[in-house]
């Protein structure tokens, strides 16, 4: 197998974005990340992305990209596990790469959900859940999660307010970020003011729902000095997957995200790094509950206690575990099957010392985990940071 | 990189399978494709689906298949290239046997079309075509297809007869395959009365709107008759992917599918065969001018005399170049995103000797080859068998 390293990242602003469609949004991103590597073509594209035919009424969408883009002619495949699928994406470029099938490839991640009406959307969300199981029962994700978060507090004797500092975190790292949809600081009280959605679960709980896109470039690591113009190589150093039930009464223990431990061990036996030398842990806090259960999942904390990387201010950019970096899916935004590949450009973004404001400092290894459904589909990456 | 071989094969009967939902069909073809290799486990599962969200309300359909086959905890995500997906899912499984980071892999091909009235079905399918420039315009693929055929007739002084030899051969080797959606005969008469769909496109021209599933299970070459109970076994020997524009009115000749080929050149490449030692060759005869598009790309004959290979019974099983040799999408039945796997299964059977009443004697290289859209994406893999 080849290693494989990312030469090249590029990203949208994430917000409400009606003067972009779908295929410019894929564009943008891809371009961006291009130039960032210094190429003008490639072998294949494949696009992370969930809701394309659902809420724009266009299926074969990385062709389409390639296309417009102008890369008519190079592989292309769209890459779906809900809103897993930008980490699903990067991972399919990667096993490209890494069998010689390919030897530069795009994996972008692209949404657009705000052209539809909110229930529209929302209903499209609900297509990651169990179709015969979960949704025809009327849970949406919003209500799957916060039926894990009241289950958390009762079970763990944790309190509402204990989940305040991720969002908070979020919130006051998103300031840093020019591309963040939601770039203002929240306070604790704010948190604790804010509407309720579905209990326990307030507005300030939930990411939103918006658009974006984001795309890297993916080389043999051994030519990965060629391109970039000297702006460091980020070598993929673990790519897992794993999967869980799809509906959430079926797991043994809905409070345990069993994907993320066994994609989360899988990437550290592969990285041959021990969780202490996680830099920065860019995790998927769709909701804050989610936070959580990753955190204790890849055992940064042990069952009951994730709350407490909140309290200690562990997770915040000087922290212990900086993790939301770029303000998260929280205050960065959600654009669903592009999420996991802001991810990944937000770890190479501080492996570079190209985070700004945001910076972490002495940043060499970096972890990405994007999650799909309730937890069902779990990819993690590890990344590290060379000069 | 690592060889890859075919070690297990499945699929269900095609056709109106109103008994069997989305979930079932993943799981009688993948469970078949592991009995037939005689694993219990897997490492990972591609699936190749177009249209489960907008005809099933399903995403995530991949992470759903696993669980409900009961490999909870595997690698799962779905491939989407339109029509293409399914070979497109077999090229990702490839990918990661390849690259080393899975060791036993399981590509899938599902789609159910049948539970949802014929205009919603045709409406999804226009999902694969330029929703901004092709389908706002009320192109369907059918219409696509008619003004390539009529063109084609026209450039060419062909006439519609010509085409007769395609849905003949395609029905006359449906009967002899017990999966086939329509293993029934039909005359040159029968296919010059029939009627008209939009012309000059008649309803033997069309594959039909059906349900169903296949599977192969991918492993290292190198540990391949560790597996199958002495089956023999399928190597890849290539396998290329290339697009075109999404929309027919931007190719530079519409009646030349680019992408075949290109991606027909790279597996030639690849494998190190010329198109003379081709035994047979699944084509995706979606509707007649698409084989006889495809034939020409691939350079099995020249620009415009692609039909002459119909005329002079070529393309039958006892023929120099048997085509379509299960019935193809015409008889055996087009559920999309499952059709690219159905070929490759196909190929499989008839290249371990396995294809009954229909095999081609001495078959020992065949290709196959998957198309999304009309041409936008073209897979192609050729498939070598060993004792």
């Amino acid at each position: 197998m080849r290693d494989v390293a990312i030469v090249g990242i590029g990203q949208t602003p994430v917000g409400e974005l009606w003067e972009k469609s779908l295929r410019h949004l894929g564009h943008d991103a891809v371009v961006a990340a291009m130039r960032d590597a210094g190429i003008e073509t490639a072998d294949a594209l494949f696009v992370g992305n969930m809701l394309s035919g659902e809420l724009s009424g266009q299926e074969h969408l990385a062709t389409l990209i390639a296309d417009f883009v102008g890369l008519r002619g190079i592989e292309a495949a769209k890459i779906e596990a809900a809103c897993a699928s930008g980490a699903a994406a990067v991972r399919v470029g990667m096993m490209a790469v890494a069998s010689g099938l390919a030897d530069v490839v795009i994996a972008a991640g692209v949404e657009k959900m705000t052209d539809t009406l909110p229930d529209e959307t929302t209903a499209g969300l609900a297509l990651a859940a169990d179709q015969e199981y979960e949704v025809a029962e009327g849970a949406t994700f919003l209500a799957l999660n916060a039926m894990l978060m009241q289950r958390y507090m009762h079970e763990h004797g944790v309190s509402k307010r204990a989940f305040a500092p991720f969002p908070v975190n979020a919130h006051n790292n998103a300031r840093g970020n020019p591309n963040a949809m939601f770039p203002m600081a929240i306070s604790v009280d704010k948190y604790e003011k804010a509407a309720t959605v579905a209990p326990p679960i307030n507005v300030l709980d939930s990411s939103p729902i918006c658009d974006g896109a984001a795309a890297v470039v993916l080389v043999p690591y051994d030519r990965a000095r060629e391109y970039g113009a000297g702006k460091g190589v980020v070598r993929i150093a673990a790519s897992a997957s794993a999967t869980d039930t799809l509906a959430v009464h079926d797991r043994r223990d809905p409070l345990f995200l069993e994907a993320a431990y066994l994609s989360s061990q899988r990437a550290f036996a592969q990285a041959g790094v021990s969780r202490d030398e996680i830099d920065l842990f860019e995790l998927h806090d769709a909701f804050s509950i989610m936070s959580v259960l990753a955190l204790e999942a890849c055992g940064f904390a042990p069952r009951g206690r994730g709350v407490e990387l909140g309290e200690s201010g562990a997770i915040t950019l000087h922290g212990r575990l900086p993790i939301t970096t770029m303000g998260g899916l929280k205050a960065r935004g959600h654009p669903v099957g592009a999420t996991g590949v802001y991810q990944v450009v937000e770890v190479v973004q501080q492996l570079r010392g190209e985070a700004g404001p945001n910076q972490v400092a002495n940043a060499r290894v970096g972890m990405a985990q994007n999650i799909g459904g309730s937890g069902a589909t779990i990819v993690t990456h590890i990344l590290v940071g060379e000069d």
